[in-house]
């Protein structure tokens, strides 16, 4: 009965597939722009139906509807916390971005009260982050390296380096980077670009963050020992500096190396204890600030600087600087560093931001966190700033001491005004290798996600070669050249996966209509006479000539060999005939016997084997697309083993590969829409009736 | 009685599953290593079952059973007509690569006979080829410039080149590439690379010719024109080089104009001629051979070169030269454009090969074609040849005149000895604009390929992409760098086409066990309360985030609206139950009230939206695998919906899908294999008696 029910159906499936081709090809012609169609995508993140000015400036929406009663306390605990810890670590970054600490502390200041009126995000802590810094670090160095500023001190009669002309060309450098990343990021917001972040994958974000972790422990390494290696720039950089250290490291400043080990050490001792108090206390004791703070006044007591040699922070400028536009003539050389950034600052951002969305049940908007961004950076770098994302550190300090909304961030960004204006003068005194400890503490997150590569062994290996490359392309390459190449290895993976698909002959589960592949399972029963394919990944150039070999091996038909000794016999028949043809001429006496021999041999030929299977079936339903090779494919395979008498008919074709064969030219008047079915048992019913037909007259229809 | 039969199944297909799945499992450990199955997959394609020194040296097999009777007179005519092809054309080319012509009939003589002995294709004519010799020119020009061989004139006072020291020294440089190249062909298809070619997909692989045909052109115009711009190397030299013969264009030498203008006219007019009468000529008229022996016998009787000032051939020594090592010490440099040489060369081939192969029902074997066209590129590189490839134009002779083996390019080398040994110094007065245009008559048909345009415009829009994005890469950056560029590019595309999918609801289409897209077909019917979706693509990091988009866009479904609800429903409620509890603390003496207020709000709150689907089926029967995003997205959406009460079931998992899910950690305690149903239509009846159940017991199973 159910057979009969799909028979009838069959009908009714042939409509369907005409009507639904041709509502297709109406629509085709709106939908072929592979742009529009990025854009449209791109707008179904980012649905622009709420009033524009409410939907840019998201503080006009939710300032006013905020509760002081639920949530200003836990604001208010949570921005202090914040802001002071982002004193140290902004500090501490400007060390990795190479410019002076004061600037650490703008950077914590104008970016986030810009992102407090822009952000959608309620609980990420904008601010400093350490893979950044080290990026612009990179870029501050190769722009303004140190040689540039040499120059010869007529009392040692040495050279020595101009630092002031130095650090304030960095700063110049490191504005201009992070002014034109904003600009960049504004951009990829306006034209709804957010989801360029979709290829930055998990795997390769932790992998990338953790090898750039490792770019910031080795520049912090001449801090912690006191010593002054060269730089070096470019790919295998690392590497150098690595050599370098380990030739410099007889050098050594004791004093300095003192001072690190101490509050490497007693940095790790709090927050252990913290970790270990975190559900007694109800906030985290602000160890870093405590170590700032002890760190200043042991050195200012004991002259730390003067006596060992301990390399201190030196002059920070109190108050606010005026606005400086950024430097014009410095882009051309900043515009492939300042596109990394944009990508890294915002691809951090978004899937933290994301991470909290989803925990507390709200969202954020892709594109409008770009423009946030972007404003943050740029209006940043107008003030001196260095680009920033968020930090995850800070962001779980800041939610874990009750912060709600980005009140909290703006607090913070408060918190770093008043120290900035009154008490950073004071921390001249703090060594260096202070800072230098707290980010190498501040990185045990990144190092935790080492972890990652045996977890991925054991879920997904693939994914754990994206994380290594990653990582290793990171190290080798520094971290923007190391992005684009790891970003170029993820692609790749992708073109492996599809690449190397499994093929399978498939087989009916009995008395169903289904069809499971026959190695997989012991029920299934392959159907006699009838050979059906699939390979699990789409079809297109990278597998074509796979899918073809693979279909001749599973099915063991070698086309080639039947279809030259089908050539040889039909050379050997037209010899034998003009043979029999001259003979004829020369006995025209008796013309019946050689026609007759030539029937016979013509019939004996084209008998279709009776070992081969009648039909296949292409159960194409893990076809995603297919491109030019992949239709001529289809379309040799239908027409080979169509020469040899095998019908190929096809299964499961979404709309778009119907579409595809379509305007690919599979189908002529030889080859029409009815070699497709809508599913396998409909395939193969068909093939089954046809092969009843065989037996009624002997030969199949399709055989010439 | 369908239903009863399915619901029958049901259970079979649970088992069928479960064993699956642990049948995989003791799989996986074998077929984990990518390079494994690379060297696995590669294998289909390259059976060594026979024996093994047949397989390396083809000759052996096939020449023993070389029928005289049938070949012998085909392969004797082609041979000649491919050879006299070869002469011109190999000269001309020689140009191309910028050494002297004579070792164009160098290159025409030694690979072409190694392949005779090695190679499998018996159409083929291998020999030199524009694309190639096009490369080679850029990197015999590159490492030996003009500028490195100028010399003072003390006659004249001014610096001319030492042509003899630049011509050795190109010589050696092309020797050297062409080596390494070798090399390179060899390695890969000893380790059974063979399939590498498949990323030159064939849009690509047309692009790319019509690219190179323009450089071709370009390169020749100096000889057309008789100027002498400088050489560019690098991105955008073209355009550079383009510049420069329009600057120079006035300094044209009339004498050489005129010969490049009437060999063209004449060449053209001649070729028209062979095609009209194709039909009637056995052969075809040998117009390239006749025109440089009319302009050798003109140049000579004239004196072209010292009236005129057009430049000529000059000197060709007779006679074959000593086999000499390539120059080790090049090897460094041109380690790039020998691995560029070694696949372009080889996709070329094979593609050809490929072609008549198919056409005459043989098999070519893609490594061992490698290892052919290797020998014949390193051997000929010892011999001081340049790089070889196939020449269509070539092939297309070969085949025409009858040829049906290997023995036709044999031979073709045996008229170019004897050519190389007597007849070629006579070519000394032959003008090099001759050559010039015969080499633009050469390149008609890879001009045609523009017409690819068209035709792709209105089959596959995405392939004519890729065909104008490898022509326009290929022109601006050279021949080299631009196939790197292309074939990142064409990798590009398949993340492009697989990260715009079309994402829709299915349906049933009444009284069958059929879903299609609600959209495209009116017949089918939504099934009440379920939603059925399903995403054109495979699901991985490029596009994860947009299914969660389209999903909830589609099903209509905003979890984060209905979480954010619930939260802040539980929250009150939370405060209500304090707040009652106070109220209980202070009147204790009527505790029933309370509490029974507190069980009606959790009711009330807990009941499941009326409006919202009770399942969600998603149909994952087009996805090719699943990286860790992807299973993570799947994760969230069976998390998030069954928050709010929706469950969600898989249906039509592949078999290495389910293992992803499985290794990626998809099931646990709560989440197991029991949502996975082999068809839509399963999943379906699946939700539907969970909705019946509800019926019963009012309110859905997975909602706590």
């Amino acid at each position: 009965m159910m057979e009969r029910k799909r028979a009838g159906y069959s009908v009714q499936r042939d409509v369907l597939d005409e009507e639904g081709v041709e509502e297709m090809a109406e629509k085709s012609d709106s939908k072929t722009s592979l742009c529009e169609r990025v854009r449209q995508s791109a707008r179904i993140s980012g649905p622009r139906a709420r009033s524009c000015l409410l939907g840019c400036v998201p503080v006009l929406s939710w300032l006013p509807r905020y509760s002081i009663r639920e949530n200003a306390l836990g604001d208010l605990i949570s921005g202090i916390s914040v802001g002071i810890m982002q004193l140290p670590q902004g500090m501490a970054y400007a060390l990795l971005a190479a410019v002076p600490p004061v600037f650490g502390l703008y950077s914590s200041f104008y970016p986030v009260l810009i992102y407090f009126i822009f952000g959608t995000s309620k609980h990420i802590s904008l601010g400093t982050y350490a893979v950044m810094s080290v990026m612009i670090g990179g870029v501050t160095e190769r722009v303004a390296p140190d040689s540039d500023f040499m120059m010869w001190d007529n009392v040692t009669n040495s050279s020595i380096i101009d630092i002031t002309a130095r650090d304030a060309e960095r700063v110049r450098v490191a504005a201009a980077v992070t002014f034109l990343s904003g600009l960049f990021q504004i951009l990829l917001g306006l034209v709804q670009f957010g989801f360029v972040v979709t290829y930055l994958s998990e795997p390769l974000v932790r992998g990338y963050t953790t090898g750039a972790a490792i770019h910031v422990i080795v520049s912090q390494l001449k801090y912690t020992f006191g010593i002054s290696p060269n730089r070096y720039s470019g790919p295998f950089s690392l590497i150098y500096t690595v050599l370098e250290v380990f030739y410099l490291v007889q050098e050594t400043n004791i004093g300095t190396l003192v001072v690190s080990i101490v509050s490497i050490v007693g940095l790790i001792i709090v927050k252990e204890l913290n970790a270990y108090l975190s559900k007694k206390l109800p906030v985290p004791i602000p160890v870093e600030l405590l170590a700032i703070i002890i760190a200043t006044v042991i050195s200012w007591q004991v002259n730390l600087e003067e006596k060992y040699g301990v390399d201190v922070v030196g002059e920070i400028p109190s108050g606010l600087q005026p606005p400086v536009l950024p430097t014009a003539s410095l882009f051309g050389q900043l515009i492939g560093d300042a596109f990394a950034l944009s990508v890294v600052g915002y691809g951090i951002a978004i899937s933290l931001g994301r991470i909290f969305a989803l925990k507390y049940g709200y969202k954020v908007d892709s594109n409008q966190e770009l423009i946030a961004l972007g404003l943050s950076n740029s209006v940043g770098g107008v003030f001196q700033c260095f680009a920033i994302s968020c930090s995850m550190s800070r962001s779980m300090v800041q939610e874990s001491t009750g912060g709600k909304t980005q009140v909290a961030g703006a607090l913070s960004a408060v918190v770093i005004l008043i120290i900035t204006l009154w008490i950073g003068t004071l921390f001249e005194d703090l060594p260096k290798a202070v800072l230098a400890a707290i980010i190498y503490v501040n990185l045990h997150g990144m190092m935790k996600q080492f972890m990652d590569v045996p977890a991925l062994w054991r879920t997904n290996r693939v994914d754990m070669m994206v994380w290594l490359a990653t990582f290793i392309l990171t190290v080798l390459f520094n971290p923007d050249l190391g992005l684009a190449a790891s970003i170029g290895f993820s692609i790749l993976t992708v073109i492996f996966r599809t690449q190397l698909p499994t093929y399978s002959l498939l087989g009916q589960v009995p008395g169903t209509d289904i069809y499971r592949p026959v190695e997989e399972y012991k029920q299934v029963r392959q159907v006699p006479g009838v050979v059906i394919f699939r390979s699990s990944a789409t079809l297109y150039f990278a597998n074509a000539e796979m899918y073809q070999d693979a279909l001749a091996q599973k099915s063991g038909i070698d086309i080639t060999k039947i279809l030259s000794a089908k050539k040889k016999l039909e050379a050997k028949r037209k010899r034998h005939e003009k043979k029999e043809a001259k003979k004829a001429k020369k006995d025209k006496e008796e013309p019946e016997s050689p026609e007759r021999t030539d029937i016979v041999t013509i019939e004996v030929d084209d008998r279709p084997d009776p070992s081969l299977p009648r039909a296949i079936v292409l159960d194409l339903s893990p076809v995603n697309f297919l491109d030019t090779v992949g239709v001529k494919t289809l379309r040799g395979i239908h027409k080979d083993y169509g020469d040899i008498g095998i019908e190929v008919v096809l299964s499961g074709c979404q709309t778009g590969v119907v579409e595809n064969l379509q305007s690919g030219g599979f189908f002529n008047d030889k080859v029409t829409k009815s070699c497709l079915f809508s599913t396998i048992h409909d395939a193969v019913l068909h093939c089954q009736s046809l092969q009843n037909k065989q037996g009624y007259f002997g030969r199949p229809r399709l055989c010439k």
